[in-house]
């Protein structure tokens, strides 16, 4: 049994996770469900590619990664499955742009084939049906998911399609030396799309330079310092402060990094 | 072993959810715990009651309903264990009233013979002890839920009582066409009391009339529009956008369904 | 195989649970994870040690708590496993003082030859590795908290120092008169470091008197009242409000408790 790893933007304050897990338990019985993240910031596609980016060089090959933020529910977006060294399910709509950099599809399939887990053990309420236009999670994803989880062959979920023509976020990771803010993370530490953090550097954003150091333990309290974020991207933060707010910092913001010859000499004792 | 579901307002600021589940694993060591939902609005019964009635149809029969939304602990309010196809524990608060209507309780007992967990492990700290009047999630519900997901009889838990007798709040679910704005779900869609969402008709509310469509992607990002909800219920929501906020909704508004002949013409190229 | 508690600021809006999770699982597979808290308020070290105080009496013996609130990651901080009745791992900053004052440390360690977990089944990236300085959740703590789930020996983990050494917040639990509001709970809720709630006796806070009783649910709805809280300190709280906002209460504030016969007496029917 493939464990499997679960994504959303539904928040705590509803129930939708539960019932999500509810049916995985249903359709899968003894699946293993460990959540990745759920407070994601609604509808917020960046900063949930960041988020699967984050997390997949840790999930063990072979799990099923079922991600749920999806602003084009009951549209015309396309329902998916696909898998590299892992499978992920969700809506197509870019959600696995970067995790797909580290962990390409080799094959996709559409969920077109999937059944809706049926309300079980209720009485009659005259009237009453659920809806079934709006909560993929439960009637989608979540037993294409379980089918996954249980080893079932994916062919029996839809039809196949071409790895590439999944769709994608316009977004480019790279060494520099220009890039963008990514998103933010929940300390408003800013995420950038730089794969290098030359100690010594520093990096302009914002009209201001920020030096790049190996954590932000080496500025003092409420100062500006950029390094090599967890999920090895280079982030600007504050050290013990909010940087998003503090510096004014946006999605989407170029950034660009200079070497140490280009940066301007650090005043000592700063 | 019984799964037991858990929905509380405890939220996840506080270490209340995981002190439970301790409490269910040393009652009921092995059983499996499922969350809900944790971060409902702090005492918001009509939320919680909404969140419930969601989740209900999809939970297996048998298991274990665990929810704690308590304005009144510590007053007179009740405590109880209620089963139909499910087992309900929680305070006697009009909590599961919507669930109820799914799922009708068929008896009911009081939990007066509940004794809460000792503190265990622990060195002597002069003048410590345990509060006892104020957290029944930890001293009583759940060991209450533990004794029925262990398949203990419920007798021993205290008195019966006729389900009739149990609080329900003044909510009535119909086909309309009057009915009120039930809650608000994460996203700021609109959850109304109406069973029937017919297409082609408009829901007025607040002024304005919303056209109802099987799904919100029918209509241009930013518009208002109404459909069936994943629970059955009529929502009103605006396409990627916050319903609540833009439309200035709030709970217990009057709502009120048109069909197609009453309504006005759509615009075309709305 | 002992179970792990997990507590930490790290939010359900990023990925970082989901990965500390993931790697506890990699290194110690089967391990039970119980979530105690995740959305404490980011490097709030006196809100999180009041929540491992109010969770640990609840916690099984030889249980692992794994608790990451970590203003000074990154700095010359201490990272640390202890233990008592329970092995407690994470930074070496004060998290750890009001749990044990129920549960003093016999032995500590350094975690100084903790291996960091290894990005696994990922394709190439150019350019990508991941950061090292920054996520002590994932690369140290959590193999050092898989490490105690597992049985294995604590000598293995880094050198041994003397428990007394281990940091300590500068905070007093006492059964008074005099104390200080320790922190708050999502209710807005004041928990003070009273140990005792003297019954028909008062509690001086910001200019005003409370009187304490036995639960909130004693004095009418919008009314300030104190009373034994569930992890056994003197609370201040509004009857179904918000304490915190209501009255403009502070961390750090000081309380002072006078007996009955040092209170005014009360205006009947208030």
């Amino acid at each position: 049994m493939r464990p499997v790893f679960f994504l959303s933007d539904f928040g705590l304050e509803d129930p939708y996770v539960g019932v999500v897990k509810a049916v995985l338990g249903q359709k899968a019985p003894g699946t293993k469900v460990v959540d990745l993240a759920h407070a994601l910031p609604p509808q917020d596609l960046r900063r949930a590619a960041y988020a699967l980016f984050e997390a997949v060089p840790y999930l063990p090959e072979e799990s099923v990664v079922l991600a749920v933020v999806d602003p084009g529910v009951g549209t015309g977006r396309r329902a998916i499955a696909a898998w590299g060294k892992r499978f992920y399910v969700g809506p197509d709509n870019g959600l696995f742009t970067l995790a797909w950099l580290l962990d390409p599809p080799q094959r996709a399939f559409l969920l077109e084939r999937v059944a809706p887990p049926g309300p079980q053990g209720i009485g009659p309420l005259p009237g009453w049906r659920p809806g079934e236009a709006t909560f993929h999670g439960r009637d989608r994803f979540a037993p294409a998911a379980a089918h996954l989880a249980l080893g079932l062959p994916p062919e029996a979920l839809g039809p196949e399609i071409p790895p590439q023509d999944l769709v994608r976020l316009s977004l480019r990771l790279s060494p520099g030396p220009e890039g963008e803010i990514l998103t933010f993370d929940r300390f408003g530490n800013a995420i950038t799309t730089l794969l290098e953090a030359p100690l010594g550097g520093v990096v302009a954003v914002a009209g201001r330079e920020v030096p790049i150091r190996r954590t932000f333990g080496e500025v003092g309290v409420g100062e500006a310092v950029a390094y090599r974020g967890s999920a090895g991207l280079l982030e600007i933060a504050l050290n013990q402060g909010n940087a998003r707010e503090a510096l004014g910092l946006k999605e989407g913001l170029p950034v660009r990094l200079k070497t140490k010859s280009e940066a301007p000499p650090e005043t000592p004792g700063r």
